[in-house]
């Protein structure tokens, strides 16, 4: 077989209709070279920090990419020979050329998946590399990408500027440090990497190592968080260091919606039972509940937007979990229910000046059905860009035909992409950008808008927006 | 910024292909003119029976339209600013000029949404406007309107001439004494307004007011509903007023679907309960059940065809429904299960010659699978148009896509339009007409049904499908 | 009205667009003439063991497709007037030429539906019909075709050799003697005719006539099934003898898709409760989830691929169901949940080299939310073809805009189908590859796939995926 050219294709997700696509085209060439803006992602702030090499093409692009090793697993390749450390120390390929190998000869997997458009565009564009992987071409492109990784132009903070970012986010644990936010601070780039703070592991009282969680954050805050009075004013002053080191935004992780409130009593009973390890399921899922509610509360207080993303059942498959870690035991999917369980958090702060809630979901049925009409009444709310398995071609266009007419444009956050693999966030908005010009372009074509319009909507949803959105909300100013 | 001109181009929301336009157009040609049939609105009759002049711009096509209201307080404009008055008497903008101001500020909000599409239409088609609302044409657009509103052929009864249409229904609580319409049958308009009855107010025993309204029904009825059985008897002389009014409908909003009948003596039961204001959420949520399983027996006996629209969580913000009343406290989807629910009622009725159930919803992931097999089996089972958030471009796309291929076309009940804002009609019923032309032309284009074919549905989708759905079940004859 | 003439396009169900339709075609044209592979159909073995002529047009095309009568008593018309048998003995006409005009005056009920396509196809490709059914028209389409039955070349086998079938299983009662395979063994077809293993009436324990069905399940394996114990060894010795007979795979009707394992004594407990006749709705629920995971694990023993397709409540109009019978009732599906049904299985099982599992589906919302991640992710799992009322050509296009860019296209099974309408089988195949096409051809014009690679991959689904998907996973080999 000869090697089949890689060459990204100009109009690549652009709509096939000739009129539409050259509408779309001129959209595109508008938002093309805007900054990014990146607000929700999981990038290692320590990446950024060290600016060290990246070390070999599997480690870059396959083995960190569960999306990859995924789809790989799919099709009956064992996460070891892809390189996936073992958490019980059985061995693991180590051979990186090996990992790689296996990966170009199933490329085929990738037909017509979103990571084969990322893929695609980061080995072009990014690399240069100009053949497609396969099984005759793996050790070919292997050889170029190492040689690549070697420049100094393709250290993180280089690719940092020549992607044009112009802010990133990470996710970062309520436990975390932050130190390596304060070295990129030093080196002047603090006011462009910023953390966010991710409160799951003190907030689900059901998880393993809960406790130990909130003995970090009595350390790391020098408050008793034997209490919960103790907790929640631990939690505030992680809240305002984060703040303090650039955050925007808080991130919340939640199998269900709900957000009842407990009263104080309740709340501190189920942080008493929690502690002595007395907590049921039930007790869990109230006090995880009631977090969502408090949390809401103290982003009125301190200004950081608040994000949700609900409905994943994680670690599906526990032996790989056991196995393998976080992320890699199949987080699947569940059926996710918004009106009635935000309902006591929009009460209380749905019309709040200072309160911005951004919601993320996997199950599209609640576009139409819920989270447009609550995007299009509530002045908190804002829908975030479609997520995780949706930020696909496809699922960006059906975001848009599903929310749009309900919610309009301009109570979505624009494009925020949720990668832990650096290399592909220009890919990643580019297509975002793609299909947002191309449904626009539909709007003109079908004479819903005008074309200048579009262009302005397009710009918005690729810049402007997502600016807005997480500007603190005692800082905000109209997006126009 | 120079005013854009408002020109709705012929071609609008029509497919973008060029083939499947042209073929999209001659379809749309043909059903353009022909009268509209309005069988679901929620004009007030009122209007129609005092013909008195519409007052402003803002109090015709802002204050009472809560797609518009909604959508510029998602963006922060309160609605006390929009001059929705508040039910404490606390102050609320008067200035119709003001009102209008904020809303024409704010015009790019509804870029995408089908408010901007009917908006267009009335404005241009309707009113002879021709630059597009933005801040620098508030002022000329608002005084063009005022003269327009002030000449006799923009009143609502010249307009129902202007506007073709043939017949239209209010919708009108089970407790209202039709006098608006005795006004209108007095004028010669009796066989053209007609009412709905909708007894929600007396069925929902868990509501507000709910005794009050069944004493209502006791002195327009004279008879004693103390008993359960005189709120039947009361019910169904209410019903045959209606008839008598020329009512051919009945419409039903409840939260879910179940159609569990209770025993004679259970439900006498519950209603003594609701009478001493001792009734629970459960005896409320099984006496609404029950009460739709009674309501389609009486159906049989009177022949009005009985509508139901459920799933949507009313004044999901408390707050806001307390100062602004119904319709202005978000009301908000939420999931919504057909098979099982319907099955009590549809096992007795569903094969009775003289029932019809027109089916509404606003969660679209029943339509494939539940809506069109209820409706592609039982001969009592119509779908109706794509309701509320749904009666969109896209949306009305779907749900071809979603409910021709199981339930044909000539199981549902073609389009009927669910406006609050009279001067829209037109606007609405010329949207669907465009739609469906699109959706039958890419059939046509894809080979899978022929032209003439195609124009013989779209006529039946438009006007021979309402007018057949909403005949007396007792007087009916095939549609074709 | 003149005879409209009956002339299936070409390029009929390929896209609009002129430039997709022309890569589509290209495609089309690669997969056209495969031969098919059948592996999930109803069409009874005993057609093909007799190979007897069909009778009349009226018993060959109306009356055992439920989804034609199905459509015609939604309007009205009674199943007796369409010849299908009443279980009392009362009257049910029984003159196919009167039954046949009775279909073809509602001829224009079927616009927009893929029976309308299938019976386009059927009657003019296989059976040379060149005029639409219509109530002109009946009787000279009825005649032809009488005639056409009558010749040689329309008998069943006939039909199997031209129609190009490979391969086709039938669906068969775990209690089925087999005889019919036995026949078509002997005569040279026991390789392209094979049974599939159907055990849902001997492990749905609520079912009417369950008791019955195991007796027979002892009687025909000779193995006392008044045991939970014998009756595990019973269907492990039914499902030898149907992979004996050729089978390659089970297939599993559940309302839920539950697969909690019970232990062995509570199911031996439930199962001897059953045998009293005093088992609850909960324990036959408990006890059909059981069943699920007791026999994926028989699956890894014997590799015959498990079926699964949940989520249809049969039966819905009780009266129907009761005077006609099976299929007749109005099966109507219900919302489905996968991701927390499967896991005890999966957890098991997902990872087995020998297991696999093909899921089908009516609610199309769990394609993008649960079945492409778990598709995506479990080696064992493959998503089966759009089902029953998806199997449609918008439902097929939708099913890939929403699985692939998650599960790509090699987690899928390929084309099954799913009727019990012998000569609609090349009619349904051909739909699917030109809808996959089409699909196909989007991907190429919107430049995220290669042509060849499109064309690979359409050859996959339509031949070498479904019989990959259905080798015996002991003898497994990879598809490419």
């Amino acid at each position: 077989m000869m090697a089949i050219p890689l060459a990204p294709h100009p109009d690549r997700a652009l709509p096939a209709d000739p009129g539409t696509r050259s509408v779309a085209r001129r959209i595109y060439e508008r938002t093309r070279a805007l900054p990014l803006v990146c607000m929700h992602g999981h990038v290692e702030a320590q990446v950024l920090a060290d600016d060290a090499p990246f070390p070999d093409p599997a480690r870059l692009l396959v083995v960190p990419d569960h999306y990859v090793t995924r789809m790989l697993m799919s099709q009956g390749v064992p996460l070891e020979e892809l390189g996936v450390p073992r958490r019980d120390g059985r061995p693991s390929e180590t051979d990186p050329r090996r990992i790689w190998r296996r990966f170009c000869e199933h490329w085929h997997l990738f037909r017509g998946t979103p990571s084969r458009y990322w893929l695609e565009h980061e080995l072009a564009e990014v690399f240069g590399i100009t053949v497609q992987p396969g099984p005759e071409t793996a050790d070919l492109i292997y050889d170029e990408l190492m040689a690549a990784l070697a420049a100094p132009e393709f250290r993180p903070r280089a690719l940092l500027d020549r992607f044009g970012i112009e802010l990133i986010s990470t996710t970062d644990s309520a436990t975390s440090d932050l130190a390596h936010h304060a070295r990129l601070r030093e080196d002047g780039l603090g006011d462009r990497v910023i953390p966010t703070f991710r409160p799951d592991s003190v907030v689900h009282i059901g998880h393993d190592g809960w406790r130990k969680q909130v003995e970090e954050l009595a350390a790391l805050t020098d408050v008793d968080t034997s209490t919960y009075d103790g907790f929640l004013a631990a939690l505030r002053r992680r809240r305002a260091a984060f703040a303090e080191a650039g955050a925007l935004a808080t991130d919340h992780g939640h199998l269900g919606t709900d957000t009842t409130p407990l009263d104080d009593s309740a709340a501190a009973a189920i942080y008493a039972r929690a502690r002595d390890g007395d907590a049921t399921a039930d007790d869990a899922a109230a006090f995880a509940g009631h977090m969502l509610f408090v949390m809401a509360g103290m982003s009125c207080d301190d200004g950081l937007v608040m994000q949700l993303h609900p409905g994943v059942l994680r670690d599906h498959h526990e032996p790989t979990h056991e196995a393998f870690g976080s992320d890699r035991g199949l987080d699947i999917p569940v059926g996710t229910e918004f009106t009635r369980g935000l309902r006591p958090l929009l009460r209380e702060y749905g019309h709040h000046p200072n309160f911005r809630l951004v919601l993320y979901t996997t199950d599209e049925t609640t576009y139409s059905r819920e989270l447009a009409p609550l995007a299009g009444g509530y002045p908190s709310v804002l829908l975030g860009a479609p997520w995780w398995f949706l930020d696909s071609p496809d699922g960006m266009r059906r975001f848009r035909e599903l929310a749009t007419e309900t919610a309009g444009f301009y109570n979505t956050s624009g494009f925020v992409d949720d990668t832990r693999a650096f290399p592909s966030i220009p890919a990643r908005h580019d297509l975002a950008r793609r299909i947002d010009a191309g449904y626009l372009a539909r709007l003109v074509t079908e004479h819903r808008l005008g074309e200048d319009e579009a262009i302005e909507t397009a710009c918005d949803l690729a810049y402007r927006l997502p600016r807005a959105a997480f500007q603190r909300r005692d800082a905000v100013t109209a997006c126009r």
